[in-house]
């Protein structure tokens, strides 16, 4: 079942060793079908090299699983949370990316310094509170999907302009209208976190890009006045 | 038309990716004939891996799409500021290179530290001021492009001596005799950016390099007197 | 003899210089087979792009070599010391890794600051103290064993659980149960060796993630409630 | 003539780009013949990809060209005063290696803080002093030859065991007992410099490793005493 789903998710998940975003089985993608409100997951701990597509796994949004002779990725219960509070998230990629990951540890948001920022990002990337050692020692993975869900509603972000997220001690979560796209945003995230870390070594004293580039360069990719790219493939957000 | 400019502006674009310079589609070579006024420039938003050298747009320089069923690249007004003001530039590159771009978004000229910046740029790399609220709102990319100009215009800069510029919040532009000169000096730029930040970190009170050495290494590569390099394939700037 | 411990010895070492750990013939894998006591290793200076299975030395742990015509690596006494003290142990590696060795040198600890790290260590991971001059004038490979020993001794650590540590002012040894363990856990060392020291460019104030994260992600992989991986693959530590 | 000695020197160049020490045709590799007193060196400015043996230059140690089509590298008069000084130097290499190049621009020896750097290097890798408006203005290359022997003898240091210096403002010299040599030991340079800035980085208040440690590294690698390697392939220093 979902062949065509299974086969972008396998795609999205192979890209991740070949644009240096993990090490070993450092990772996860998923994508889901709105439909029927399954969505297909990369397997626990299964090497990138020997995956193959019909190894994924098929869930339901009750956890549920529908498909697959794998136990699902021991992060599937964060997905799922994500996907059944934001209905325009198609895919969802989780990472130990060593830029990003750095941020997490040091439990900041990334600051918006410039247009390659901007150019996918509307603000800064928000580094998500530290689970209570409560969440922790109860349902782990589906409380670092809540905790992700409260940094986005307790500062009325929208999760479709800032598709990406930091998990305070732990790393990113990225995601998009599909998993190519989430794996996309991953991408320029890991590239945004290393040129912040660089700009503020070379300035210490640097100030967040004014809002006037941000709203010039974001919306020059995205909604309804964007004139980036070319009509045909241009994706609105 | 222009085949064998659009020849060398596409391979001037594919130099990019392999040089390691630029993520995805986040760069754009162009290339100007002189003769006709036309310039040959990449389209906007189109992979490197699926482009092509029938894909490039030939633009004139009232901004006009002279041939090419693709958009051009949104940095073209850019582009066409800096041909018309700057006779002897022949070709034009802008990427988010991360050593670059940082250095661009901590706002900081890249002072010279050394003999490797000196062979290729005559000075500090200059970082153009920020764009204000009304330039940003307005003709953004043509206004980009007369910011650079008024650095160069204030800081009585030989363009031709210092061939890049650094945008506050946004990425370097270089640029050269023609399209692979300019990316040739991107490649130069990037690594003179990596090379100063570390210089900085080993020696926070460090000084720029004495304006003999500076002299020395700048003429001993350029001008009349050149002696690096053979007789036969040396440009003379 | 000992052909199936050799092929995976040989297999383990030419993994490092594949992953990026080693600069010429910087390092040295060995494995040991328990039964008849003895441990297969590089011999010393041999080149890895000429080395063969048949190469490497077999040792005895009271330090006699047994077969190969080869001098054995000169770190040998030390790889002997932490065999004999701790029989969990299949297998060691030695390299000059340089995120792991920069730490080495720093003479630090690296804490634990997210849960890359407590995927594979169980707490920070130790840096073991300068050896005295009587001590590095006398038997110095043999002395960085005990000085190891006497780390984890003197910390109450389980080698086990913390399956690497760093020697002051020279570099890390990493082991697991057998050679590509120890390997496997060398990559992962150098990777959270990395992030830490992003983690504190990038928040100099940073504290340690909390014990409740460490003991979470630690137990996800490993002992009998580990629910990461598939169940058919899962090595219990 | 000599051209068992070109392949040598053409092959030791051609080692540069695959090490990832040189941009475009930033680096030149020599070689000298001691029976008759020539020396074989890079052109000026050739590229290394289309580098032939037959394109090397033979100069004689009073500089002049013996063999050749082309102009040799313009750094051709700092090897000749090496060469001339110290009759046990075989091979030189200049670079602008980033890691050597930014310790060179910040003007500081790179201290010995390990046994990486022991292994190789007797002591900190020294950084001569800048040269005067009138050496730069004089000649300016064989200046730079004897401010980096003036800094040995000042110093009283054995460039055999040193086998590198740094040119304040400019970039890294390496030497050894032959071309090979000298680019190996450009190559551990690069590899030193990148740990010393990151040790500095981890621990500010880093002090330089313990002289009993660079004794008992460097000479169990060189001299008489020397255990490390196999007896066959070891070279006395």
């Amino acid at each position: 079942m979902l062949e065509e789903l299974k086969r972008q998710v396998y795609q999205a998940n192979m890209e991740l060793p070949k644009r240096g975003l993990i090490t070993y089985t450092w990772g996860n993608v998923s994508g889901i079908d709105r439909e029927t409100g399954y969505f297909v997951i990369k397997p626990s701990g299964v090497d990138y090299s020997s995956l193959k597509p019909e190894d994924l796994v098929v869930m339901d949004l009750n956890g549920n699983q529908i498909e697959g002779i794998y136990k699902p990725s021991s992060d599937t219960p964060t997905h799922l949370e994500l996907y059944r509070k934001y209905p325009d998230i198609g895919g969802i990629v989780h990472t130990h990316s060593p830029e990003a990951t750095a941020w997490a540890q040091a439990g900041r948001d990334i600051p918006l310094y410039g247009t390659t920022h901007a150019d996918y990002f509307f603000g800064a990337i928000p580094c998500a509170r530290s689970l209570t050692q409560e969440e922790i020692a109860g349902e782990y993975e589906k409380n670092t999907g809540l905790v992700i869900i409260e940094t986005f509603e307790q500062r009325r972000m929208n999760p479709m302009y800032t598709p990406a997220v930091l998990c305070t001690n732990h790393g990113p979560f990225a995601w998009g209208v599909d998993a190519a796209d989430a794996v996309h945003n991953a991408v320029v995230l890991e590239e945004v976190a290393k040129m912040a870390a660089k700009t503020e070594q070379i300035n210490p004293d640097v100030k967040p890009a004014p809002d006037a580039i941000r709203d010039k360069h974001f919306f020059r990719k995205h909604g309804k006045n964007a004139y980036y790219g070319q009509l045909t493939d241009h994706r609105e957000v």
